[in-house]
């Protein structure tokens, strides 16, 4: 058997249970503000786009908040809540005769009402009526509408839009920032999608790690990280572009993209980094192996993995609800420097390493960021919830700066944890030429990393009432990855939690 | 050896070549309307696009045109090539230091220039200045924009946009037929690639054919391809996205996408219509196998498929410069319902049924299409190319509405040789009710047919000087494919040509 998993089925019961915790959630917001407890939450699903001027259709992906709430995987949609009653609304698009004969089947109102459990499907172009209709308060009503900055692109959410709109209030403020933080807390349902998405992405990293060989392309690894995740587990869209590094390739940290399309041949006494992550439905995982492409660590791979491992090891154990993200930066920062100066690739004191963002030269990137629908999911920033002022905005220092959130835990948050250690000539030749970080570098042997590249580990980390739960079942240890490596089985048992 | 192929190095002499294609036949065009040889081609490539609000990267496939003149593989870039003297730019953007960081190296405009063989590199923020430097005639410089329709999906391209285009004269009208009908007629290079993106796909399908087993998924039948093409072939995209269909959604002519994502049990007795090509440095194949998921044909099976395959073979027998592709269309029609005569599905004189246009309920699309960079390659309608009248607009009659071209051919074209007969219930039943058609159709035959789907068989052909050349080697006969399937060999040689 190649693969111990199957794709699970999904209830629709998830997404009525986002539902609902969004209107307790909105409710409680209205009572608290002295609003009245009426409106409509609406939200546009997405649309399929075309390559350029062509009829090339990109293999359509929903919109994340519209798939939390409705989680429906047809373009087209629009979707609706009543605020007084908790009632739901699905609005299809209205297909032509034709469809039937090129794109399928035209389902039924009826299908769509019963397979996304809905109170009511009617056709898209019956929006404002349908809503009419169903209000209970006084004069026009209200729509809540998402309008919001995701705060990793810095790009705003699209408020819905649909002809007759005018004949409703409009609340662009209120809907983004709750919707938000109630994706930023996992229920069990997403918890359980989440978990097989790694199950699967797991052992796709070991498929990969046996099977790769020096002489290979990189990109025969993405493939079969690919064809694992979808042949065996169901999963037809990844999380991101996989990033299938290896050797100096290892120390740039989003390659893999059209630029730089994971394209190198695997050298003998190169490091492999490989972050690929699986979706299914909608769920997704976020995971980074490193490893040596001969199966075998040197000292000097070994000094750097081990001290990725130790910080990747020592987060893990220090998390729990109520500690500060921007903390677990620090302390694996801290770690990784003490194990380069145990190492001899640092001289001086750690303390005033630190002081001089140090860590930022060779973890440049931040510990990690919530994982959910979106690889980078969103609520870093989320200012209603953060505990303190420091948590409103953005850290000015190196490395801190590119936290994607400085909140504190919560029970239910899933997050990535992924150290990294990297020689990087645009940050150390700087460094090097800084009277504040030159001294604590120990050149004759930074040198002898020069095509070294780099080392990330990453796993996802459910944090729970007590502390946290790792979600990630790849061999970290070297003994672990060197024996799976030569054929050693792993348990890698689809563990639920 | 799981493939007896691997991916060929590509020369940017391709590039080079469709150059100096388009100035000739631009030039051309000048001299034969009195217009003065100066200006300057200016096409803006693709750029990244995010997915919705957040910061997840689609990966980047380059716009066609700009692929097809400069083959960039990178976002972000403009290219421009001087009329007078046939010399050519690229327009580098000018990337941030960071980008060193996250994104991978930034490559000087000298490997630019080198790589992608044009005479001068430059950054995206100089296009004005460098254009104005290099212009020889008198006045603001003319810049010939690409402005035109597509055909298939009645979009319109986009012109290049750049700060301080004001100071140039723009001509939107000359470009775009000159440009897509270089397009059209392929060079022996480009032929070259089209051939071994068929070479991999073929191979890829023999595969999924000898994997396919009752009980699987159909994905995992689009994974076994999607892998195959990428893991030996090094095709990261495919043409499009798989069809592969099974029981009657193979009826659904394009079965695969979101709301119809392959996910059906493959059953007994069924028929499967694999719909599936991979691309390769941008040039595409598109190839339909059809086959029973059991590997034996029933007699039922066999009827539907040779009907097919003798409309698919009479046409590349016949196909050959100056013939016409509505002749084509037609051929093909007519044979399949002779067939469906014979095997007694239909009754009456085929003739008539022709001037019924029966032939659309069983075939409602068009024959082919051109193929190239886009798997529905453009140039299909383009007015200043057609020899009569009558080819300049589309037919209005069913089926032949559907024919992405109704060209005469020639040498060097590629187009799709597509013929297929479905069961598709909204046609069959209008057309059992018309009294028009009625009388043709034998219902009591056609019930036994009612979850057939249907069945396809695409090759892409070359037209030649003396007739055309099947770029698509996949066992078509019916003994073939019951040998691959049952584990015979199959050639699938390399032949180039």
């Amino acid at each position: 058997m190649a693969s111990s998993l199957r794709p699970p089925k999904v209830s629709m019961e998830l997404h009525v249970k986002n539902r609902e915790k969004l209107i307790a959630s909105l409710r409680q917001h209205l009572s608290d503000s002295s609003n009245p407890l009426h409106g409509f939450v609406l939200l546009q699903g997405g649309e399929e786009q075309t390559r350029y001027d062509t009829d090339h259709l990109d293999l359509f992906r929903q919109e994340s908040y519209f798939a939390y709430l409705f989680g429906v995987k047809e373009p087209g949609f629009y979707g609706a809540i009543d605020v007084a009653t908790g009632d739901s609304f699905l609005f299809a698009p209205r297909l032509p005769s034709e469809y039937a004969v090129w794109l399928g089947e035209i389902k039924q109102l009826s299908y769509f009402k019963e397979h996304y459990m809905v109170s009511t499907t009617s056709f898209s172009d019956e929006i404002g009526s349908v809503l009419q209709q169903h209000y209970q308060g006084a004069g026009k009503p209200l729509l809540f509408l998402l309008h919001g900055l995701n705060t990793d692109s810095n790009n705003f959410s699209k408020p819905a839009e649909f002809q007759g709109i005018d004949k409703f209030d409009k609340d662009l403020a209120t809907l983004h920032p709750i919707l938000t933080e109630c994706r930023v807390i996992k229920s069990k349902l997403e918890i359980e999608l989440i978990q097989y998405a790694n199950d699967i992405s797991s052992e796709a990293h070991i498929e990969v790690m046996r099977k790769t060989k020096v002489g290979m392309k990189e990109y025969q690894l993405e493939s079969i990280f690919l064809h694992h995740t979808y042949m065996y587990g169901g999963c037809r869209h990844c999380s991101y572009t996989c990033i299938c590094a290896t050797g100096e390739n290892s120390a740039v940290l989003h390659y893999g993209h059209a630029a730089a399309p994971n394209d190198k041949t695997l050298e003998d006494g190169d490091m492999a980094l490989f972050d690929m992550g699986a979706e299914y439905h909608f769920y997704g995982s976020d995971i980074t192996c490193s490893f040596p492409i001969n199966g075998k660590f040197t000292s000097d791979q070994s000094l750097i993995y081990n001290a990725v491992l130790d910080a990747h090891n020592a987060v893990i154990s220090s998390m729990k609800p109520g500690v500060n993200w921007v903390d677990m930066h620090i302390l694996a920062e801290k770690i990784i420097l003490e194990s380069l100066k145990r190492g001899n690739i640092l001289l001086g004191d750690v303390e005033d390493m630190m002081a001089a963002r140090l860590g930022a030269v060779f973890m440049p990137h931040g510990l990690g960021h919530f994982l959910g629908l979106d690889t980078h999911d969103p609520g870093g920033y989320l200012k209603e919830h953060c505990s303190d002022l420091q948590s409103l905005e953005r850290r000015k220092e190196p490395g801190l700066k590119s936290l994607r959130t400085t909140r504190d835990l919560r029970e239910g948050m899933v997050i990535t944890v992924e150290p990294g250690c990297y020689f990087i000539d645009a940050l150390l030749l700087p460094a090097m030429n800084s009277p504040k970080t030159s001294k604590f570098l120990n050149q004759e042997v930074i040198n002898r990393y020069k095509d070294f590249g780099g080392v990330r580990i990453e796993s996802d980390v459910l944090v729970t009432a007590a502390g946290c739960y790792n979600m990630t079942k790849c061999p970290r240890e070297i003994g672990e990855i060197e024996g799976v490596m030569a054929g050693a089985p792993w348990p890698a048992k689809n563990i639920s939690c």
